[in-house]
């Protein structure tokens, strides 16, 4: 499969054009980076946890985002109340198994959102897919430390097992379908040293998925975007905190035109 | 009515003079937003949500935010419960029914706590107040994208059905009590990219409705000072994420003279 | 006993090399501040709070932070849960009692972790720390307005009952343990005016107490630090926007040489 960077800058302009309303049940840690990153896209984010709501916010949405982040049973289940909604809908569901090696709890519930549910793309950094995919990968706090042997492989065997794309980030990104694989070499190392990079981009990649029906080429859209985003906005930053700054503004900033002329990709 | 602009800057003068206390139940996905921008213009906020703290917390503040964003039951009850206290001991309360068209648990949480206390001010978008005044206005995601036909009836109505001062953000404000209309015209377009200028705003509106008894000045004088304080961010901003940087900034550094000096405000 | 400014510098120096993983069960407003944070000075936050998770997770971390802004029975049973674990398998417990004199319910679940887990520090400010050690301090908003008369006594009886480092920030800061007392002088206005200042610095005591075992040379290395880095930030800054975003630039940038020739310790 060959994806175009000219497919990329249009989905970029399409969702520009039609802000797609993004529904994202996520972690409170990093909510705002989340909300800020769909604002700066020209994309509309709404939050609603509670089982009370879920349900009708989902409905109304373009997209369900699951991020595993601070979870709780509640959360849980209204994770899945809001997911059965949006794939009787057919709205895409898209996941981000935040630390899903560092407590049985966090596999226990993403393993219970995987077989309930029909993911249609799955963000998680390599250590993440690893454990997913149960070839290893062990979290020593938020990020990963020890990443699998292979992480091709355990991408495409999540890939399998679920049916959804893997986007696995890390130094060089991998977008991953079946037998498929593209791998984006934008990005920064300065983005591992700020917290919600990951959410972010997650998020991003649901916005892409509402406007390009097929979401291989939204994640790759995606990432390939966000990477060069952080490459824009390190050429000023002075550290993390100016870098996030900038990001925000690179997002906002960044033409279509530019998209197609930065990004990197190799199949 | 006619506001004089120099009451405007003695309302700011007196926030900075006097320090408010603001407990402000508010959503988690913009809470810090919240209380950076309290404390940038001097305020000091305080969050708490637990049912165990907020009557006693609420009774030594100065006045009590309730914000509907990412409600839950426990939530409402606990906004019921320090709502009922402030009324009780005279400190105003002021409402933003964040998304409150978007769901049937929204518009019934928010209709419950109309209906039990008293509220001073009521801060909301076009759809937001359209909805609560229930002539239209629809949600999608957590921002207007329906507006009521005609705004100034539906703030009329509100005003009227809930005593409330009603201050409506848009292209153009407008702060209304029964009869009386004052349209603020402050602001810039950038606000609607960033999350949290709403909440951020009606805790400002509190702030000022500490130390200025009537709540249509103190809602009028909030609205023009955050208005301002965009036009200058804007200045050297460079999309959202510097936007929102320099908005603590301006709403740090603006000085009573300047708010004088800068107010649009049209009967 | 004298803390010599070359073991602040060693102290950065290791947290830089070693990337320390620190369990914070803290508040949802700065959540994302005290994860940006630690993120800059190359530690690695997670940020767990559910009974179903949290030991699973301390134990995996290098040390346990308990901040109980926005506090509730639920999360104080995961605090006491995870601090038990924390001491079982010693990791060290950092506890910030955040607004702990706003309301009894705070001041409860203080006294219930102080008497339950054995704390390596407690950082608070004047009013949080006079209240704690029962000589005063009370407090109106989260931020202190009224000081205990003996700041040196307060942190003096509340270092011996709890056997605790007693670590209080102010305009001059003071790290206490028993009969020792070092005061670190640096810091700045501005950090009063910027939400989680406070929480943001306990997290660092948290990073630095994980690679120098004496809990009151990591105290006053982190402290000198942090308000090395404030005075760094604050030439670049016009407000507290700036002011934060240029603070996260200044933890991330300071060398280990700069913290030896900027600390200011008097004993």
């Amino acid at each position: 499969m060959t994806i175009q960077t000219e497919q990329l800058a249009q989905t970029l302009h399409r969702v520009r054009q039609t802000h797609p309303v993004v529904h994202a049940l996520t972690n409170w840690v990093t909510a705002g980076d989340v909300a800020n990153a769909l604002h700066a896209i020209g994309a509309r984010p709404i939050m609603a946890s509670a089982l009370e709501e879920v349900e009708e916010i989902v409905s109304r949405a373009d997209v369900f985002v699951i991020n595993v982040g601070t979870p709780d049973p509640l959360r849980i289940k209204a994770m899945l109340s809001a997911g059965y909604c949006a794939n009787r809908l057919g709205r895409p569901v898209i996941l981000d198994p935040v630390g899903v090696g560092a407590s049985r709890f966090r596999m226990d519930s993403v393993q219970t959102i995987l077989s309930a549910l029909r993911i249609a793309v799955i963000r998680g950094n390599r250590a993440e897919i690893g454990a997913l995919a149960g070839t290893g990968g062990q979290l020593r706090g938020i990020d990963s430390v020890q990443e699998p042997p292979d992480i091709h492989a355990a991408a495409k065997t999540l890939s399998q097992k679920t049916g959804a794309v893997i986007a696995v980030s890390g130094a060089q990104d991998l977008v991953v379908k079946g037998e498929m694989i593209v791998s984006v070499e934008n990005g920064h190392p300065m983005m591992g040293q700020v917290t919600g990079m990951g959410c972010m981009l997650t998020a991003v990649i649901a916005a892409f998925a509402v406007v390009e029906p097929d979401p291989m080429v939204a994640a790759v859209a995606a990432m390939a975007f966000f990477g060069l985003a952080g490459e824009l906005a390190v050429q000023q930053a002075k550290g993390p905190g100016s870098f996030r700054i900038n990001l925000l503004d690179a997002l906002y900033a960044m033409t279509p035109e530019e998209l197609k002329a930065g990004a990197k990709l190799k199949d």
